[in-house]
């Protein structure tokens, strides 16, 4: 179904077709270009017509009919049936992407869980797994989890492996431009792990690895409070401080992966205050939502109690100092307060307002996540929805 | 020698050629898009052969000629005469790119001066003007002192109005997207001020305005210690603290133009460090290079007298704090000190390099300005070729 053969895009990209260019090529070499740019619109909307699709690549009828025969032909789009629409004479031909054509995988590897989702290429969940692991667990074993969390949900969604267009995973850490672990407190033997690499063994599709929190602020753009702001903080409450950037609508990584390690200004009180709130540390991220301790304690806290208040009046001093750090560097739209205490809003975001609003000359909107327990694992699937993307843009070609 | 048609790139782009398609376009509409891959190809290795642009374009060599033909009619590329190469049989034709088919211009535009350039499309400076301003001159008359800098430098360059691509403006203060100064203590006169637009009466080609120290760390990656650094945050010594950011290779301005404001972290006793090492305050942000005070001052520092020694030290552990706030945010390659002490580079960054070392997981290179005082200028310079480049690889189609 899939060739090796890889196509290099619009000519002003350069040499990647010189090599692999057949004889008449500058022909066909423009047929793929216009197959590109009618798949890339189709699938911003979907169905569409002939005309609505000359309308928006500017090609010409007959040049959009002959690029729709090769992407039906592939596998990429499909026909429908036109319904009755009270119109005169034939019914236009309308034509839908296959978000069937392709799959991807996101994973959440945590301390004490590995979920997986397999979605298709149009970011609706087929099928999901969840294993609770010991979170001593080691890298290999953990891996090992990771792939039969893969096999489960490729099995329940009825799914080839060969369909899968891009596999993601986020985990806590720093992860390096080329998918291997730098840095990680919180999974045994996770550092110097070379992630992407190790698992490009098992899918023939890219594989990426990202830091959980850059995924979370991912999954809150797509399907949360903040969608489709292109410049967001998220903040993610977990053992420290640590947040994820979308600058220019892109998760931004940085040099060495370590953008956002904002929890490094944690001051020496930090760790206090949030055990006060959110209970003693545990080894995940994104937990203890519905924690008792922490409900009481924002329960008093709304009742006025004065040592309630206290508690949560130190937390978004320390809440607020990371932001205004973060804000003055970047200018975000929006911030974005993730982890346990998304249903705290009305107590954090008032306290937060007003630290932000002292200090920043342009203070952003503030929420708090609407997304919950899944946006890591939700975000993985955005950035391998966004991995397939570029195939589709760049591989059109690649189908027979 | 320019028409006012509008040429909307490649077709993914959607539906900018629709309305202005001539009739049996698609072939008129790829001849382009040949034309604009050639163009860029040749803009980026000049002089080339056909051969040279066959493979860099990945187009066939007719395709290639014919395109350049198109090319050299429009007055983007010149053929030049081959000289004896040594080899056998008629020498290969070659093609420049000419960098005198368009100009830019650049300001810097302060409190106390306006400085404009003129260059070519390869960055060359073609006419400099300079005029020294009363830093309470209000913003109207500064606006006539910049259109007749503008003047100087066309006619001293002997470069019709009509020729220039872009303009780009660069000044203290924050702009937002739209090219209105939203904030600025320095200019009088100056907030609220819609300079690109008012500008726009003067020039038919596009205006931009920026931050003055987003445009010295743009010069710093084209000219100076930071060439081709990605992820920089250029920090800038005035009377606070500003910064530039550059991500993804591209200026960072944030939601509103906000971002690099981190001077508003300065703690109180900012501005008495801050003038007992660079002297009284002034109102310029980029100079007293030369401040005698400031040079005996690290004489002092050098000579290891503990006054000295002191005040850059507490000099230091400011700069850092806000180093250090940003490099946790964005994780850039290298931070570079701008201002006027580029010269103290051997006291500042053991210094810095001492504090960030201690908090920053992934510390970035540290470095001193090379650009100079024109760095402002040059960095406009900059920022008006890439909007030209951009018009190049829209707009090939607008000349006849």
């Amino acid at each position: 179904m899939r060739h090796g053969l890889s196509f290099g895009g619009s000519p002003v990209k350069g040499e990647s077709l010189s090599s692999s260019r057949p004889e008449g090529g500058g022909q066909s070499l423009l047929r793929l270009i216009n197959s590109v740019a009618v798949l890339s619109a189709l699938r911003e909307s979907s169905p569409a017509t002939l005309s609505n699709l000359a309308s928006r690549t500017g090609l010409s009828r007959p040049t959009v009919e002959a690029a729709m025969d090769d992407l039906v032909e592939q596998g990429w789009a499909t026909e429908q049936r036109a319904g009755a629409e009270g119109r005169v004479g034939r019914p236009a031909r309308r034509y839908a992407f296959r978000a069937d054509s392709g799959y991807v995988l996101g994973f959440d590897v945590g301390a004490h869980r590995v979920l997986g989702v397999l979605a298709d290429l149009n970011g609706r969940t087929v099928h999901t797994s969840e294993t609770q692991v010991d979170p001593q667990l080691d890298a290999d074993s953990r891996v090992a989890v990771l792939r039969t969390v893969a096999g489960r949900c490729l099995a329940g969604g009825g799914v080839e492996r060969a369909r899968l267009m891009a596999v993601a995973i986020g985990c806590p850490g720093i992860i390096a431009p080329d998918g291997t672990v730098t840095v990680s407190t919180v999974i045994p033997g996770w550092v110097d792990l070379p992630l992407a690499r190790r698992l490009s063994r098992s899918f023939a599709c890219p594989v990426l690895v990202d830091n959980d929190a850059n995924l979370a602020a991912l999954a809150e753009r797509s399907h949360g409070v903040a969608r489709d702001v292109d410049e967001l903080i998220y903040l993610l409450i977990g053992r420290r401080i640590g947040a994820g950037l979308i600058l220019g609508g892109n998760v931004h990584r940085g040099f060495g992966g370590a953008a956002g390690e904002i929890g490094l200004l944690d001051p020496p009180r930090w760790e206090r205050v949030r055990e006060l709130l959110l209970g003693p540390a545990t080894t995940e991220s994104i937990s203890d939502r519905d924690h008792q301790v922490t409900q009481d304690l924002l329960e008093g806290a709304r009742a006025g109690e004065s040592e309630a208040l206290s508690i949560v009046d130190d937390f978004c001093a320390v809440l607020a100092r990371h932001a205004v750090a973060m804000t003055l560097t970047v200018d975000p739209e929006m911030i974005v307060i993730g982890g346990g205490l998304a249903s705290a809003g009305d107590l954090l975001l008032p306290r937060l307002r007003e630290h932000v609003d002292r200090v920043c000359i342009r203070p952003p909107r503030l929420a708090t996540s609407t997304v919950g327990e899944e946006a890591v694992v939700l975000g993985a699937v955005q950035l391998a929805l966004r991995a397939a993307d570029e195939s589709l843009r760049h591989g059109v070609a690649t189908r027979a």
